[in-house]
């Protein structure tokens, strides 16, 4: 048995076996904590962790639990859930995210995912073929990478400008793409940046774009996470000028990122991306995949509908304060740079001067 | 930009494009509903719906919902999940189903997934490669021919013998295996054929796979839904003999289908599985996968080890009552015979003389 076992190899699939491995912070950081020196009794703070929900201060509204619960109680949604979700979850989607654009979304535009990562997966997956390359960001979040290997889809980077903001370097974007670019991708308010978008950016991005003939993807996860001086603007509100792929979940900003509920949404008023078949494509790449708990999709309603405005506003002066207080203190440590306060998600990026560590090398 | 998007067509991945139309009893189910004569008044009634949950008489039990609300309440389970699942739930199901073992399954036997479909995606991928094949049983579930098309598994067909309350004809299996067979997947309790094998077959079922030096994946999504004179015997039972793969949910036995919980587990006591690195694969395809939601997963201990004999009792006298009924009204209709009374899982498999019926061709 075991001689035809290993013939096989169970390391069988050269595919799982060739995929360079996934690289996250998430798995930076335990490496670091594998090989900390155990007996250095310093305190250490882990900073590498995008899960606010693992702190106090950021429990989840009890609207978002009273809503789930009710929706256990009612034992109406102990069935399997349609390809795409149920429709009273894509209807309060669609209405949600059409609160910021100037055209209405419709619940066909809304597809339900196990999470943003997961919409993130079928994003890739429905772009991917041979000859097809996507553009995207650098610093970015590295599950864009790995989806685009496992997907075998090639991507390319364009380097966002911390000297403006971590925007998007507009002419690298027109110089790497070619007649195979298929889409760009965003990241608004920036992971790991800590940026957030002016509507002048987004509306060059958008030009640019169309110029190229490709497709953006919005990353919103962190929509309305911002607390600077510039307002959360969806790239949806330039659908017009070119169809956007909006990815987003209640992860972030109801901090409940372990209720896997996510979306894809199609934010295109022209009908572009339904006449090219996008829409069937993603129908095609979703009807197998896993599906979010029925029940979960039940409460998205009341979630998105009855949520106060307290409960999004104590969030944010957390993260203000928090982002001020990371700003300053980084000033006092002469190896560390900052070059732009964060005003958006829940990161900051900064700059280590190596020369003045001792024992590291690049 | 039309021009351009068309190019590329977005009917653009191949594959997706390519893949043979995923069937299910569902979408004929949909096929049929939608090409019914709406002028015709009478009674229909769909037994095309493997889904217990959508039936009044069919409610989980509170310790169920109980255990998943309290989950919620605690916030202690708003963040994301490890890869393959908090312990806490591997530990719960490693219990569970080492009850009815003769040995001891570990947690890290365990991985937790968005439901049973799901583990036979992980299953079939982490079996996935060019020259290899997979036999599959006919009657069958046609998910395993649908996810095998997806990942590029070739599959080959063994009978199930009606006149043998749906055994594998394991001579069919001998017959149509060759070197490059990974693997044999068996339903049990079946589905469709509402079938249940005995220790003795399954005995002989893992005699056969050990000969030919290949995996026995034991779908027991509806383990313990038994009714007739036979009891539910896993095939980990016979794990020494041949390594098994188990797939399972709390979807049918606690009547949640759209809660998305299901496990697969090396049913291994010989860690060939793990020397052979298939429990790396595991984790490597489950890597970027979705995740069942956190607080679902922790509520599986208090599901698992709480749940009442009478909450069982009550379901099996159902179907069994449902079963008999099926079985003598069956008789009484010239076109359909039944070769099996269904005796587990929820489904009976019936037979259409069509000679007997009008304006249809086979």
């Amino acid at each position: 048995m075991e001689g035809k076992l290993k013939k096989f190899g169970f390391e069988v699939n050269e595919k799982i076996k060739k995929a360079p491995p996934s690289y996250s912070i998430k798995g930076v950081v335990s490496f670091l904590n594998e090989n900390t020196n155990e007996d250095d009794r310093r305190l250490s703070i882990s900073l590498g962790l995008g899960d606010p929900s693992r702190f106090k201060c950021f429990r989840t509204t009890a609207i978002a639990e009273d809503a789930v619960i009710e929706a256990i109680r009612s034992a109406k949604f102990n069935s399997y859930a349609p390809t795409g979700g149920i429709f009273p979850a894509r209807k309060a989607i669609a209405e949600y995210l059409s609160n910021d654009l100037h055209y209405q979304l419709s619940p066909e535009d809304i597809y339900v995912t196990v999470g943003c990562k997961h919409a993130m997966e079928v994003t890739v997956k429905v772009l991917a073929r041979p000859e097809a390359n996507i553009l995207l960001p650098r610093p970015g979040y590295r599950n864009y990478e790995n989806f685009a290997n496992l997907h075998h889809l090639e991507f390319r980077f364009f380097d966002l400008l911390p000297e403006r903001g971590w925007e998007v370097d507009l002419n690298a974007v027109e110089a790497t793409a070619d007649e195979n670019t298929i889409a760009m991708v965003i990241i608004n308010p920036g992971n790991p940046c800590g940026s957030v978008y002016s509507y002048e950016h987004l509306s060059k991005i958008a030009e640019t774009a169309r110029k190229l003939g490709i497709l953006v993807v919005a990353d919103e996860v962190y929509g309305h996470i911002v607390f600077g001086s510039k307002p959360f603007v969806p790239m949806g509100v330039f659908g017009s000028t070119v169809p956007v792929l909006t990815l987003g979940s209640i992860s972030k900003r109801w901090m409940v990122p372990g209720w896997r509920l996510g979306w894809l949404a199609t934010s295109d008023p022209t009908g572009l991306l339904r006449k090219c078949g996008i829409a069937d494509s993603i129908k095609n790449v979703l009807g197998p995949a896993p599906l979010s708990p029925t029940f979960i999709q039940a409460a998205v309603p009341e979630i998105l509908q009855k949520t106060t405005e307290e409960f999004f506003s104590k969030t944010i002066d957390i993260l203000r304060a928090a982002s001020a207080l990371c700003y300053d203190k980084l000033k006092e440590i002469p190896c560390i740079t900052c070059p732009q306060k964060a005003e958006g998600s829940m990161f900051v990026l900064v700059k280590l001067n190596l020369s003045l560590l001792e024992d590291i090398e690049a």
